[in-house]
């Protein structure tokens, strides 16, 4: 049976190149980046690679605004919580929006335990947040808004440009979740004007367990881990040179391939998009062009997305129903409803993610069987196509 | 050149069985386990079967009491701040030791920002806590007691069982650091009493940037991470199959070779604990018997541990003065200070930690190159040796 991945937002496989980094890491040069013997030394040169290689991607001016974290969700949460915790006194609201990842906006309920205020703005029926609605939310006591980059769930690119100007005019801080934004498109933090931006390895084709923080110069946080003195203060535990050393790789696989891979997905993604609007019933979710080239999220009436990919699963195609991280949840997804869904229409969703490994092969294949599927399920369905 | 590596408390190798496991969660079995297709299936069975090896080599008698987290750091603040912020509601007093990680430490102060108040207990010449102090130090306030397994940097072992005994008939969670001690020595929480232990991947052969925490069933901790509700809700973020795979591995290998390990690693200990202490002024510190079988460490009268790690490094051989997290710092080791050792000695001192890798040869290689590094030194120094 052919094996089509369509759940690269998920998760992405490890790019061989990066593999073999972190196979150099683990069994040759596998030193404590604090010891200050040869293993050591070898050890922090790859950090410092890395850290370059990173900060290069983002288009970061010092290596140093580059912290290592566990991923994405580690992030997010220094991020949040530290910059919370340095400006409190200066004032306790936050912005961020109502289609957020759960790793922001459940770290923004934790702090309202804390004494702080969220407003959470709303998205169009496109998904995107609109910069008026951010600027008119902005209170005298706002310390930080976060606005994630691009929509993990519809890919819906939000306009975080011009979001940043009105706060910086203000002395606010800006945070960006860019997790699913930095494989797929260019990310630039000076074009942006983001004091914080996040981003995870296992979603750009390195490893997981890694992801980084952006962290502008000046930009004072507070450790939400505490213990040895790495990452000057930010973050403590021995750095995880494997895991660092691939996400660098995988920053520098990044920057060559994306010109090509942008494209490339493109390509594929206007096919399969194309493909699935013939389908009666079916209809895309997010934005037609502000949106990411791997991003391909429908909606079909009448039937639930869990049995499309039940059905999908069955001959060997992996996508994905919503967000991975609330897969097997019973809720329809907060972002879809935000754009003001149905609970009917979120329920049938479906999200295929496409990566550089994929072909216009994957895609005619999941032409041929996503469509019967979908009929096979509306005829058993007791509702009907509105 | 012949390298020698003898910094395995710093970190230690990957497995080659390990590496593989992580190879193939990579590249093949690459899914993320939130995902309801065949790969994410896969990835969940990883994961079951990580949990179950870390609980067999720690004596859980659930798979469910072990949470991953990035590593020994992130295990201690979870444990600690955890448990404060469950408990905080009926006191707010932790005991630890003076001799404990900073991971241990540094959270305890980070807390006593919060009002909780941190009661310290001293150590004896050897590195040794007291049970009846800690006893004597336990309030009706106290929530916590945090005292590690074995000290990571001379090696002692700390009397936990007799420890917990004390605090569990008050209903106190006993919370142990067992970083160190999990790679080199049986180690069974229900042997023990303890609540939480926390251990490393990359101290036991296995990954960096993966750890564990056992949490005793019925213990309520908080989680200081927020976003998905992945580790039942105890620790948000994308689970890190291949460094978790990896890290049951590591579990699986060290039941496995423990009883071999242990033997081989008390033999090439002894070899040189016996060959250095033939040479003037060098003096074992920690317990002579109640120590962990790869440590060697030593304190050398008037001359610099780090002058003797330089030296060393040039020919070839890797050890460490103190921890690996302190390296390169100027303060001498907080641990030794406890321990009554003056400034002078404690800054004279040399860590050799062993590992499964290192033979017979290794340490006679070492007892030729140190003893003339040590009286070069000497002559060069200003001080005698009293």
């Amino acid at each position: 049976m052919r094996r089509v991945y369509l759940d690269h937002s998920a998760t992405t496989p490890v790019h061989p190149r990066v593999a073999a980094v972190i196979n150099r890491y683990m069994l040759a040069d596998f030193g404590n980046a604090s010891s200050i013997h040869e293993f050591g030394k070898t050890a922090q040169q790859a950090l410092r690679w890395s850290r370059e290689r990173v900060a290069e991607l983002v288009g970061a001016s010092e290596a140093d605004e580059i912290v290592f974290t566990s991923g994405g969700t580690e992030s997010d949460n220094l991020a949040i919580k530290g910059a919370a915790a340095a400006r409190k006194d200066r004032g306790r609201h936050i912005i961020t929006s109502a289609v957020e990842h759960h790793a922001v906006l459940h770290t923004c309920e934790a702090l309202e335990e804390d004494g702080f205020q969220v407003t959470k703005v709303g998205v169009d029926e496109y998904g995107r947040v609109d910069p008026e609605e951010v600027s008119e939310a902005i209170r005298d006591d706002t310390v930080l808004i976060s606005i994630m980059l691009a929509n993990n769930e519809v890919g819906t690119i939000q306009p975080v440009t011009e979001i940043a100007q009105a706060a910086r005019e203000r002395e606010i801080l800006v945070h960006t979740d860019a997790v699913q934004a930095v494989p797929q498109m260019p990310v630039d933090v000076e074009d942006l004007g983001v004091d914080l931006l996040s981003l995870s390895g296992h979603k750009m084709y390195g490893p997981k367990g890694v992801g980084a923080l952006y962290i502008r110069r000046g930009t004072r946080l507070l450790s939400q881990e505490h213990g040895g003195h790495h990452e000057k203060g930010r973050r403590a535990g021995t750095e995880n040179i494997p895991g660092i050393a691939g996400l660098g790789e995988a920053a520098a696989t990044t920057m060559e391939e994306l010109p090509q891979r942008e494209k490339h997905l493109e390509r594929l993604q206007r096919r399969l998009i194309e493909g699935l609007l013939q389908v009666e019933g079916v209809h895309l979710n997010g934005h037609r062009r502000e949106r990411l080239p791997n991003n391909v999220s429908i909606s079909a009436a009448a039937i639930e997305g869990e049995s499309i990919l039940l059905g999908l699963n069955a001959e060997g195609i992996a996508a994905s129903s919503g967000s991975a991280c609330t897969s097997g949840a019973l809720e329809p997804s907060h972002v879809l409803l935000a754009m003001g869904m149905s609970h009917e229409m979120a329920h049938g969703s479906l999200r295929m993610t496409l990566g550089r490994d994929n072909s216009q092969e994957d895609i005619d294949h999941v032409l041929e069987i996503l469509p019967p599927i979908i009929d096979r399920l509306r005829e058993m369905s007791p509702f009907e196509i509105q």
